[in-house]
């Protein structure tokens, strides 16, 4: 991979300020870099930029085909019409190894990328951090310094990623489709009870009854498992562009009662605590793999344990020897 | 702390393999060990030990006072009278720094600690693993090396533990009280769906009828959350052991259903690289630690992202400096 050329600590940090899409782009670049000198310039450059409690941190997920390119356009016009601004971080878990430029999502937000408002940023997932970037929480402190209020982070619903999507929003958003019991089996098992609000998408044309029955559904069955205090159930049409200021109003009110509670930041702190423990073990990993040029040692012996009575003890023997 | 005593990998070895119970004990407080010989002993010791693929891993949780420990004395008694050894990994998640010996638990289990066919060890839960014993693995090797059929690993229901405790075992059974809609908000999020079998106990007395209502309401949500060919819902009464049998063949038919198929020993090597990656992370995390002294900071460090405006990036450059 040829090397991306860098700026200066203090012409990222301007750039940022300014709001120059370009240079946030080029920081975020380096801020997913795993190079010991990009990370150092990483550092420095955080230390330069201002920080907000202010902002809303959204993570939103669902399973491929419920519409979330669809909703996000629907949510980021609404904000923007507001006259908020708003980054998308998009992760793509199909793609963990190119380079951060998806043609798909672009083509699906085609009608805001252009929005002076509006920020996109596809990101190839990370591999530890389930459908996560190893860098998302880096990416999204430099949107805030950029002066974007909302941030959304949009993966898809991919086994681990709801777990780590935890660690970097306030409020976590599950699209649904509506559909009869029958036909909810696909449902990630312990994703929907993670949730902060639950949205049935689709609720338009001939979905408009099904999206209803549905919302009660998942009402009932949300309060038989977890309680009435648990998490909300709205619906909207992302295309008919319904239901979409209530599902904002609903953010802000929770946003607002967690703030002033105290457990916004409380939330936060402790985020910070465990995103400082995996990428300081992911930095000591990577170090000892890098400076014990074991990486392909480490591929072969995980081969092993999938295909044999090879047991993980013999494992570590061989890659600590 | 004071460091035990040794024996040789033959000793520990013979001992495990003609089950004596003391030697056992031995051999799992030497697998707990952090210290690097110990863990070099360890490996030499797997390496002389028989495994199995006829053993049955169950992991079992559910919130205090839901008869987690009544419970695993009746599913016990049962294997016992079918001729079944057992040995149950109880993990402590409230003493994470005493040595492994927990009245409670023992005093709860007394009427089956002293069968023969029954090993019993209590363990501090670890700090990374959520509810689990970073040895947990380890010390269910060294069980069914000893000729234990069934191995239990109990975990409390806290946060984290229930994914983890699916890195162990062939089947995860959650307990739950006997309750209506209104009483189940304690329930923790997303764990439930995680199940491959809820239990409703306490059916018995007053909670007979309370116990048929919760497993049908439980049968409903499963199915509307995760469709039909999800989780079973049984219920039993462990006081007067009724509805154990049942569980018990509900077991058994998973296993051999999984057994056939080539799913229980393609989870179990899946199981084996996730353990692998945690394990190998975790001892090259330790060993930065202790070679650069630096436990004191980390837990300094977390202090102050936990209470300031510290964040992550400088947290990683005092660390790393």
């Amino acid at each position: 991979m040829k090397k991306p050329t860098r700026l200066t600590v203090n012409e990222y940090a301007t750039g940022i300020k300014g709001n120059n899409k370009l240079v946030l782009s080029k920081a975020i670049t380096l801020v997913e870099s795993s190079l010991k000198e990009d990370r150092e310039l990483t550092i420095d450059l955080l230390n330069q930029l201002p920080t907000s409690k202010n902002t809303i941190r959204l993570g939103i997920t669902g399973s491929p085909g419920v519409g979330k390119s669809t909703f996000i356009v629907a949510l980021t016009n609404q904000l923007i019409n507001e006259g908020k601004k708003v980054a998308i971080l998009s992760i793509d878990p199909s793609s963990p190894e190119s380079g951060g430029s998806i043609m798909g999502d672009k083509t699906r937000m085609e009608s805001i990328s252009n929005e002076p408002n509006v920020y996109i940023r596809p990101s190839p997932a990370g591999n530890e951090l389930g459908g996560l970037n190893q860098s998302s929480r880096e990416a999204m402190l430099l949107c805030e310094a950029a002066g974007y209020d909302v941030v959304i982070i949009e993966t898809v619903g991919v086994g681990q990623s709801e777990i780590d999507i935890k660690m970097l929003c306030d409020q976590f958003l599950l699209l649904i489709q509506p559909a009869s019991g029958d036909e909810l089996q696909g449902m990630k098992k312990g994703i929907v009870e993670l949730a902060d609000l639950l949205i049935v998408n689709k609720a338009d044309g001939d979905l408009t009854e099904s999206a209803k029955k549905s919302k009660l559904q998942y009402e009932s069955a949300l309060s038989t498992l977890i309680g009435h205090l648990a998490s909300k159930v709205l619906s909207c049409s992302s295309t008919e562009n319904t239901g979409i200021k209530e599902i904002l109003l609903q953010i802000y009110a929770t946003q607002e009662t967690e703030l002033k509670n105290g457990n916004l930041l409380k939330n936060r702190n402790q985020q910070k605590v465990k995103w400082f423990n995996k990428t300081l073990r992911r930095i000591i990993f990577e170090e000892f793999i890098t400076s014990n040029k074991t990486m392909r040692k480490l591929a072969d012996i995980e081969k092993k344990l999938l295909n044999s009575d090879y047991d993980v003890h013999n494992a570590l023997k061989e890659m600590l020897s």
